[in-house]
């Protein structure tokens, strides 16, 4: 196909009416709508390691589901498997065990900004906890599949907090100053025990909904952390 | 002022607390609503230019007032100095002489889309007309003024229409094939006759308001036009 | 912990020093800069419905990794297990037949933006074929798996072309009049053909890289189209 | 005009072919450029206002040109009646009289974020400097200006600087606590001497050029401040 018959056919392929708007839903954008931005602290990778040039190692902590992997095709696959339609799978220790040991590892998508955020706390000397929600399950594999898709030497073993205190209570007993999560619920853990709260993006193309309100807590939100 | 106590400085300068989110006005943004883009038909010019290639020479328009010039400061001007906080100065001629005669040629800032789309029309060979829907004045500048300031060799006179019938007829009459405008009105007096209709968005800090909501026609709008 | 207290931690939580200027990677950004939006043709769903009222039934098309289905941990998997590191297990028709068979069903997730215009063409009668390049593998399920996804009455067996001129004979045959896909070759393919080629976009947590460039060929392309 | 043929004219208006990228100067965007943020520390006027509750009353100031007026409409007059296509006009003491005595009070148009802000700092009671790099002018009016353009009760004299040191040793003999401006300079100044400083947006269409990079130092950014 020459350069001048593609172009005709590109003609003839976009000379399409676009929707006008008349009755479309979309009614315009002003000028000052068309160039709002969130009053959000927005920081990249490069500026957190910045505020932190001088001071000594010091305990970190990571979230996991969408802070540091992209487990939705787990809890995708769980869903269907163990209540198709319903949110049962999520009270079923069979499903935890599923996920725990068999799943992650295989089909969890890692994080570019994690593996940005540990290589730089690594290279620090921080100390660094992965702390997640999830149910524990006996000979669980998510430590070791974190420890492989960051390359990290070593890994201290991932911890199990079925709820909201028994998160807390880590974070203080463990001294946590950073704690990185894409959930509400993160950064008000994180607040309340004294830690500095970094938002990281949960992806839009998570199951899990509805989205959390990046910013709103007034807390740092890392740029291009979907992914 | 060493690098040392410049830092310490920005140091202090800078440890304040940002607000939070218990009372405040903004609560946050999905990753999704951080995202988004408003389904529009944005374009450059060089994408306008390309869509005209192997066209015969056309007739083309522009709006003046926040499509060429940005004339704010004669509209403000005018308003103090003739009606104070009302709006009776656009009934009266006295302004219109002033601002026609007097103002933009001092005071109105000349929009960089602007030069960039003269140039490429004039380049084209195309015939260019300003139409206004300001009143008409004896001795009137603002032709003068576009000539200027777009380094134009020639120019038709700048077209007073004061209503939207006289500006659809002249459309029409000249078969206008392009139009360029920031208003509302300016896009559909150009479906009205048939012309295509482009958007050049109204700069934000504008004195005439409500601002117009681009892209509702589902008409072109071209970036980087506020200026 | 009280709401002052709670604010004094917080208080004592955000006390940090950004990042400044002397070294960082970021050096600002411009007003202009700050503003900018690409030269894209952006559109949703209700405005290429509506640019379709009035047309007799017609035949589309889709891709389908990253425009109907999130297949990354699909991909993410079967390079571990076929080829780590390398991406032999692209030619291996064992990684083909297990994700066509066992994988999508469990993992892959589907678009938000593809159960949209799947519902708005089969409301319009639109025939519709999903098109891959993937090798063929007895026993797929991914048709199957697309059927459930989008909870679709009937659907035609999914096209396996491994193989641009094979895509391209297909859709030709079949009179395709919209492909929609997130690809470069997706859009280079539609245009060959005098289709209409609409762009989903990929969603940046994808494992296929390089990313490819959204609005490259001025075609339309999907807001909020990443999930 | 019926609805049938206004829309009837709209299909033609509109049908034309969009620019391609066979050699266009827009080579498409990637989702993440699409989505990409600056690392801007944003913040609007309230999450200000809550950053100083329960703060005594203190001295703040501001910049004027671009900050709490958008003068490029004099600055723009200045050069083209003192020195046609140069910069002599700033050494003239005849510019800076002629401006600060007839034009602001005319053809300078009021940001709407300085009103916010000084209505902000006026309800706790702070004291409001205006300070501006511009020659000193016998019987000049900006103050004057500033005051009827917010509706200021009661306005300090506007403090004209005729260079970054004294400007500087204002600020700091005035303890001014936060300083707001558009100006790089005027965020190294306001670092320099300890207080907080804050970014108000160059607005795009100023004469005033190179633009500044906002973020540049780390610095809070207020959103929408371009008007
Ligand atoms: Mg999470
Ligand atoms: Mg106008
Ligand atoms: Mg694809
Ligand atoms: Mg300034």
């Amino acid at each position: 196909m020459t350069f001048l018959t593609r172009n005709l056919a590109l003609l003839a392929a976009l000379a399409v009416t676009p929707a006008y708007a008349d009755d479309a839903s979309f009614s315009g954008a002003t000028t000052d709508q068309l160039a709002h931005h969130d009053p959000i602290h927005w920081v990249d990778v490069g500026q957190i390691e910045k505020s932190l040039e001088g001071k000594p190692p010091m305990t970190v902590g990571f979230d996991i589901d969408d802070t540091v992997l992209f487990s939705s095709p787990c809890f995708f696959y769980g869903q269907q498997k163990y209540s198709p339609g319903k949110f049962d799978y999520l009270k079923n220790q069979a499903f935890w065990d599923d996920i725990n040991k068999n799943c992650d590892i295989n089909y969890s998508i890692p994080k570019d900004v994690a593996a940005k955020l540990i290589a730089m706390h690594s290279k620090r000397g921080d100390t660094i906890y992965f702390i997640t929600g999830r149910t524990q399950s006996e000979g669980e594999r998510v430590t070791e599949t974190i420890k492989r898709d960051f390359s990290m030497e070593k890994i201290n073993p991932v911890v199990f907090t079925a709820g909201d205190s028994t998160k807390t209570t880590f974070l203080k007993d463990k001294g946590v100053k950073i704690y990185y999560g894409d959930a509400d619920g993160d950064m008000k853990q994180a607040i309340e025990v004294g830690a500095r709260p970094i938002r990281v993006l949960r992806a839009s193309n998570t199951t899990y909904k509805p989205m959390p309100k990046n910013g709103a807590f007034g807390e740092e939100v890392i740029v291009d952390s979907d992914h």
